[in-house]
């Protein structure tokens, strides 16, 4: 053999790095063995596949967060992690929430020093708030997280990623199983992009697990646990379906707003995000779709029983799931082959090459805050305290043709409506109305869209209106006391800086 | 805004890389044109696309083979850069047929420098062997061009992938449309690892063409051309239904062999590949299926209508599909959701971190050549002219349990068992059985499959009694005369050189 190596060399001097064949088996010694063949990634405990991923000090970990407050892995990963003794490690998970509490502890301990997330919650939050970190958290969208994996600013070395069932290859769905989270869209970036993944998963199936959410190509390291999430408590503090009159009541403006927005026609396509008036305003929308004929061509993002049940009735083609944010949802996505699940890349991801939400006619938000420039806050609280996500609400705000903003004028003795939002994560410029329950104000660069309304008899106010009205009612809100030290930084979708978080004084609460 | 910038970099140096927000589609401008939103990818015409894409000469470009030899993109794709007047340029197809002849003018024009695919076939592999070229081709296996791809050695700098349907964003199929040719398993790799990826289409369809087999984040730019194939032709030379008695003869020997080789259980699984022997041993295989209640986990690699007849009957769960080698299965692919589209990558990259070949039980596969060493040949004819594929057969062969290769043991009063190939693609030690029309050889190092055959009264005999029977008929060919000059390199599934191709002598014609 070696005589056809030389004469090679020989003749192509520049094919020298070719090397000669050595055995059908040199580099996949696994193919020597047939239990090596079939479970050289499964792995008998996560400190096993920890310790196999070579994971070091200093490096970032991942995770998702599709089980929401139901999540049994970040807070168990992250204690293990602990008790292994890792330090310094950089949290990059696609969201936090309340659940997440126990991490304090760890980032008092030095286990956990920085934090990437789309947004906190809870007792968490508070801390950060409050000067817990020594670095600020990096409070990033859904593309936008994205863009920071593409970018190279945000290098997972190893994502932990929770499913219900995975074969022994590592073809895992969200679908099947008994914790069912239906989409696995965030957990599919983590998945590409991670240098090493394993897999937490509940049950371990027959290959071939397929089709696949997370493919066995992307996956190094298989364990078997006992829960990975409690998918009751995925739709807690997100997908609340609402009997609140002044909830329903924003939804059916909402709702008019898009009828007459010169949007609603067959073909159109549409985000309600998980807000619980955007969710009721589904329930208006159906009505006007029968009575008018209209087949929407698609629905994005995170989606809810009640879109399900519109494309169920065949009033939208299909459904394109980030996150199912209920069971509804879930049992769709097993069932229905037009509910197709996207990972947050093809989703959002505003430097990739197409974003789904550059497709979209019609999208409804929510805000904590937005103030007379149209800005939006969805990641402080009245107190200055985090308590939100960014999520996906500046990509598809900027990407959708008419972004609708949907939000009580107050809550709770605080006006809604501000001369300045206290921290700015959409700009202004994205938004193009908002509905309130005292009235709807539309972004003076759309001047078409505010005839419309008006023509069709909308109670259209200006935003200096509706913050007259808010600030008559319960006045001026007190100036939150900030120090000067930054706790967070909220980057826009495309990794540029556009607010941060300053830390809260005590004396606010 | 600049003053939280300022703060920002002041309190945490390390930061001073983030950027200042400008504005919500200061990196996304395409969003402010309500045009360019849905059309930036769409190209009037290839020259266009092609102009676009920054191809230079000396760079690579590739196409994938589902067409097989009704391919009708690489011979227009290729006249056209040789009309822009590009040089020098790598040509990597998946695999090249003998409708590609009309390379032979690119390659004597200097357009065409380097060629790397699983093989070749009429005129162009003529030429070739005839020393055409100045640089030797590159023979890769389908598993083994993922390596090449993932290690660098080969960097696709512009795919070239012709679809039946796609929409404006590139989210594409081979299942809808005119010209379908199902699964786009060799495609799908070039368009995650190709730098710039041009999709040329026969329909464009709304967005979102989903689920999609290539997904919009992977596609640059999209024509709309007239054909892309011709699907009548893509099981032309390839999976041929056969009535000729000896290749039957030979199918129901390797279903014998299947049957009592230790294997045939409940939850075995098979790669039938596209020769005619093979196809039919799929259809002797079903009776002993029903008669023995066996049902199969899966099949897997290039799908035939007889193997989709058993998937509907229950005979086989699932189909892992990287290639529909008739009409039968791409309309199975189309409608049967555990008819599941995989990519080469997934199929059998043996670097990657799971290919399903390693899960394989039973493969046939065939040879234009075996050895006393059972070492076989696949790629060069009795001429020692080129006129076959590596495609995947030494990335099956030595990952499954069971490999079994039929050949007739004597064609056109060729041998086929030689005491030494002419060209070794699969090394001996990963092949298992031989079953010709002579009878069975078993290799020894598999004594207890030799048992097991001959306890069931098959007719099994050494190799060394095979090669004899076949000389005593037709006796030694004639030696083949080479020059010394090597036309093509023979790369092992892992990347090494496993042998090398020679320029043919005139006389041998």
């Amino acid at each position: 053999m070696s005589n056809f190596i030389e004469a090679l060399q020989k003749q192509y001097p520049e094919k020298n790095h070719l090397e000669p064949f050595v055995s059908a088996n040199h580099h996949t010694p696994w193919l020597n063995d047939i239990t090596q063949k079939h479970e050289r990634k499964l792995c008998a405990s996560l400190e096993d596949a920890i310790r196999k991923s070579g994971l070091k000090d200093g490096m970032t970990v991942s995770f998702h967060h599709h089980f929401r407050e139901g999540d049994k892995v970040i807070n168990r990963v992250m204690d293990t992690l602990a008790q292994m003794g890792f330090k310094n490690l950089t949290l990059a998970s696609s969201s936090l929430m309340s659940c997440n509490a126990p991490l304090i502890e760890h980032i008092r301990n030095g286990v956990v020093t920085r934090i990437f997330t789309s947004g906190m919650r809870g007792k968490l939050a508070d801390a950060i708030s409050h000067g817990l970190m020594k670095e600020p958290v990096q409070i990033h969208s859904h593309g936008g997280r994205v863009h920071l994996l593409q970018s190279g600013e945000l290098k997972i070395d190893l994502a932990f990623l929770g499913v219900p069932c995975s074969d022994e290859f590592g073809n895992a769905n969200g679908t099947v199983g008994k914790s069912r989270c239906g989409s696995l869209g965030y957990a599919m970036v983590d998945a590409e992009f991670a240098h090493k993944v394993v897999l937490l998963t509940e049950s371990l199936v027959p290959f071939p697990n397929m089709p696949a959410s997370i493919v066995q190509d992307q996956v190094d390291y298989i364990v078997q646990v006992d829960e990975v999430g409690d998918p009751a408590k995925i739709s807690v503090g997100a997908a609340r379906v609402t009997s609140n009159p002044r909830e329903l009541l924003i939804a059916r403006s909402a709702a008019d707003v898009i009828e007459h927005s010169g949007y609603f026609k067959s073909g159109f396509s549409i985000q309600t995000g998980s807000g619980a008036a955007s969710t009721a305003c589904t329930r208006f929308l159906e009505d006007r779709m029968q009575q008018q004929n209209i087949v929407a061509r698609f629905a994005l993002g995170g989606i809810t029983g009640s879109i399900v049940d519109l494309h169920e009735k065949g009033l939208i083609e299909t459904l394109l799931d980030t996150q199912c944010f209920d069971a509804g949802a879930t049992a769709s996505l097993a069932k229905n082959p037009q509910h197709v699940e996207i990972s947050t890349n093809v989703y959002a991801n505003p430097t990739g090459k197409a974003a789904c939400c550059d497709q979209l006619d019609v999208v409804i938000l929510s805000a904590l805050e937005i103030d007379l420039d149209f800005n939006v806050n969805v990641i402080t609280g009245s107190d200055g305290v985090m308590r939100g996500a960014s999520g996906g609400h500046c990509d598809v705000a900027t990407a959708a043709n008419l972004t609708i903003v949907v939000a009580p004028l107050i809550r709770s003795r605080i006006p809604t409506v501000v001369r300045q939002v206290t921290t700015c994560v959409t700009p202004g410029e994205s938004v193009d109305v908002l509905v309130t329950d005292h009235g709807i104000a539309v972004n003076p660069a759309r001047p078409e869209v505010a005839e419309r309304l008006q023509q069709a008899g909308l109670n259209v106010m200006s935003m200096e209106a509706l913050y007259q009205r808010a600030t008559a009612l319960v006045g001026e809100p007190r100036a939150i006391a900030f120090h000067d030290r930054i706790v967070g930084v909220i980057r826009y979708r495309d990794g540029s800086v556009i607010d941060v978080v300053r830390q809260v004084k005590e004396d606010n609460e």
